[in-house]
């Protein structure tokens, strides 16, 4: 039984006894180097989909890999835009070819059951690409039964849970960037990385329903936030991390087995 | 004055005119080859995303250039996926290349207002990473003032419409494939096109908050379709293009004046 | 039996009983948006590329897919340069990408042979490369006996249809852009797409033995065409559709079998 | 000033200011999730990276950004091999692309200064090409003055803290694999991520002056270490630490001013 | 005054004297490793585009770079095709990307006249996407002025020379592979690497007006040879490379300047 | 048995029946055009290299491939650097595909044992990249028990050696550019391609851990030699030359059999 969750704190001669048994199941997080407001660090998107991957990986006897800590462009429409400084993104093809090596690396291993914990909107697609070209090659170089998921933590919040966070009522996954989803499970999870004094309090963005390039950056508020997170708090954090960490758990049990 | 909207049709030494005036706006509608079940054709997405843009363009005073006619890898959660027969598609890096070229391309000619009107909803992320980088490359070429949009036509479906499109209640827009928004726009725009005789009847696919790799054909319906495309009727057609066309001029026109 | 020769127009469902036969082909045109002097319109390769390959596909029982409407980089020695207003090209790398996916498409759906219908000449080897390396992926996937082939129209042009399209003698191919052989399809297949009133009369281009970056306006005639149509007739275009379409019939049928 | 010297859990705003005096400093550190022995974890690289950044980042006024958690693939002339369990690894195209891109998004944020900390030895040529397309990226786009620098953490170990950590004499850097070197750093920077019981202690391996593909697993210690880490103290490691960070903040200083 | 023709011979000092008059020239020879016969080396087209280069800038003053050695696949209309034995061919990539870094390689040292000889007919659309990307990144860059020319030494044989050297009727370019054109020049320029009594004489290969894919053997005769070099002598290469290279002087010199 | 071991230079039906033994080997020198000094031409890296592969393939039974004539960007702590007029480099991603290019051909041909022999020292990791690529699809294409090594010559020179030529103690390999061991290996292999009388005479380079971006010229000494030749002999390089065919031909027979 390996002593700890975290692939990068473990040593590579247990890792290698959890894989023999033939049931190891990794989780990739993916997240993000993106402004989250005043009142949150960069590194969010990664901090939240790692905690997601590490609540997960107990319940299903798995293996957390290092969290991609870079992704995709930010964008107006769901994360501020890429104009904003702090936010640090790759291109497409970086994040496709890095997600493909990545996913073809742990097949190699021997381990057949594999599953990308996506923290950042905009990674979506190009994980998509990634994970569809690793198992496409797998197959090319004989390694069979490798299977992958891929799933965005925020789908698994269900419409109980959505009500009991948002009790003047949700206004959609658009704009939760920065807002009440991601402050309470950061409040929950990284207490000491938030700083509520500073938390902006301002209407939603009236978001476009198209994108403009280059960017106009009188798209995004001020803060950076699309909405504003004073309804945050680490209860609410916890009941989401409650509620999400079990609806992956079911899901990729249904699909990869017990 | 040009003669045609579909630039395809006009000939070049009428276009270096129409590029000459300075106001010069070009959308380049992209679709896909891609299963929309029994009752309508493989290149729907296409024919909608040409047949929207060139309705928009008589507002405009813009020509409509080839539609890009294969997209990106169908998904199952939004178009049934990319195992079924008949889906034909582009990997990220092929559809990003043609974005970003073409673009570049009319920004080349002198056109500094550019729009792709998309009709795929998995095209949207590779096409905004073609026209960021085309941007990108066209400042650093010196081509000063290059400017473009992107969106996809459902995105102006407004709430009345609606409404009047699915009198039972809108299900959401995930499970809109080939049912009763295309296949209603089709039968206005192509009613020769569409075989409602052939129209699947069933109800709305349960789609996972997932992805799976390699895919699982038992997660989408052996139609194809990922609802039912039964309430379709060339009138809702009529209203929908309506609804669109005017939120997309009015988009424009806001964006890049008239 | 399939309803249409034209893959955009048939369903999916019809799709895969056609290529449950196993004798499943399908035709590919390939051509370009490119300036075709002020009497023709900038989609002429893409829409004589595609009339060819639907007059083949009846006599071949094929299928033509949606043509690649965007080419290779026109060159002033065989289509009159790209620095045109109008003409807008991909790069090399995009087409081969374009190519190789959708050709392993066809293959994954079960069809095992394909052919190119080339309609602009600088596209031929990129097309070669995207065919080669989509065989090549193919077989590394296990889909054995996939086969493509890869022409273009105008070399089944015989020497008898030549001598009767061309009666004072015919000046090479090089520079037949926009000129007798292109015009003539245009009035036979798209009569209403050609402004003979607006056709240049003008010596044939001299071409230089070589190619110069960044391109010199001056090697390319004003009106775009490089030798004069003013020879064509809808006549001239009838026999040489019949002449290419016989050729390429036999071509294929030699090959792949009936 | 900066509470945080770790960029990953800074603010947005803050991160703004900090650029904002013109003197921004970022340091990236480059790792690998790579086997170290059985008395290590799989992420030695880049927490010895990271934190050698952060010791740096203090005396420099400098931010560390979010490290590469994923390097080049594993040799075993200097880190056991790529075939090894646990070693999960990029290929160099994907390294290139996440540098380049990285370090051009420092450059947009107006960062003028930036050095890549390296980690693990097969990723330097790869950084390296990163690093040079970004500059002359930059250059393209009009950011003047974009400056980066690349070093890897051992090249700063001089001979007299040699002489100490090796008391019966220094074997030579590409034997440092798992053994005394990074393994006294992490005794004093990790020391609850070491377990020295697990230590193997064997004679040094025997480089061939080559490599091979596919690779001989022959070539590699079965420990994964190419050299005991039985003489590894914390203490050795807290001279080692020590001798590193001043060389860099040196070297830093000496190129890119205080 | 340089002292050699051959920039691999030539010392940097001397060249950089050279490229600082501002009338630098370089030539850089394509050529391929592709087989010729039983009668003619592998390296046939890198040693005759480097020798007809040497031979031309001796008059124009220029520098003959490193030969670019491999070219792209061979194809059985122009060269056999690429499944024979001893012909090793780069992706078409690779040969853009080669000759893309070299060509801009020369403009950053200050050459600004730049042409590659082309030695073998499958490289020529690949060389040309090179040097057109070259020409704009160089742009990009701020590199004013750099041009390039392209052209395939063949393209300079006039029709005094071919009915000379053909006495009994030319039969085209596509079958001169391995035949009287290329054989002739070797014997001249390269006698001690030419085999006549090996050389075979059969009747010219039968063309067919399209390609197929995989590759079909039994389309190039055993030989490699598309046409017999019976009639080639050391003569008639004389008189070929007069030809050429004056053709070629008076094409750089009429674009470049003396 | 092959007439000569310069696979250029052989006949492609002659190299067909050396591959059909089953026993061929293919040696492929890997140079670069890089600045060596005043003393020592453009073409030194591909020179020697190609030298030492013949010499060491008539004891191998071997065939040496055209040598790569470009190579990686030349650095300052080894070479110089690539800001230096002469120094004319390939990208990364240009080496990388070329060398898998090249390698997977020879396999396609039946060569199963393939050695890169390396002479420019920053080619090294991409040239692992692209053989390590080549073997990996040549596994997923069927090419069973396809095989490459790879070495650089220098590091086949023994400590008696050294001492030999280094009489006055060796400084390190990274200052031996343009210094005593590639003069003496020119002296002895290429005489009338040096010019002792302009060879400089300084001190070693005093090289920096660390890199810079852009380049710094001031890093390098105006001679372009990062040591002086001053000791350099034919002698020495005759030794020098001996030391290394012979390691290379015993690991060659060690990993390949005889």
């Amino acid at each position: 039984m390996v002593t700890t969750r975290s692939l990068e704190d473990l040593d590579a001669h247990s890792y290698q006894e959890y894989v023999a048994t033939g049931q190891g199941l990794v989780l990739i997080p993916a997240g993000a180097t993106e402004q989250h407001g005043p009142h949150m660090p960069l590194g969010v998107d990664a901090m939240l989909s790692r905690a997601i991957s590490l609540a997960a990986a107990d319940e299903l006897d798995a293996l957390v890999a290092p969290a991609f800590a870079y992704g995709y462009k930010s964008q107006p429409r769901s994360g501020g835009g890429n104009h904003r400084a702090g936010t640090a993104s790759l291109s497409g093809q970086a994040l496709v070819l890095q997600t493909q090596d990545i996913a073809l690396e742990f097949f190699r291993h021997g381990v057949r059951r594999l599953a990308v914990v996506n923290g950042h909107f905009e990674n979506y697609q190009f994980l998509y690409e990634g994970l569809d070209l690793a198992v496409r090659q797998a197959r090319a170089l004989g390694l069979e039964g490798s299977r992958a998921m891929l799933l965005s933590y925020w789908d698994f919040v269900d419409e109980d849970t959505l009500a009991a966070v948002f009790p003047d009522g949700f206004l959609g996954w658009d704009i939760e960037h920065g807002g009440v989803l991601e402050t309470s499970l950061m409040l929950h999870l990284h207490p000491d990385k938030v700083d509520m004094s500073r938390a902006p309090d301002h209407p939603p963005a009236e978001l476009t329903p198209y994108d403009i390039f280059p960017e106009d950056p009188a798209r995004t508020p001020g803060s950076g936030c699309l909405s504003s997170p004073a309804g945050a708090t680490a209860e609410r954090g916890e009941l989401l991390l409650h509620t999400v960490r079990s609806g992956i758990v079911r899901a990729v049990t249904s699909e990869f087995g017990k």
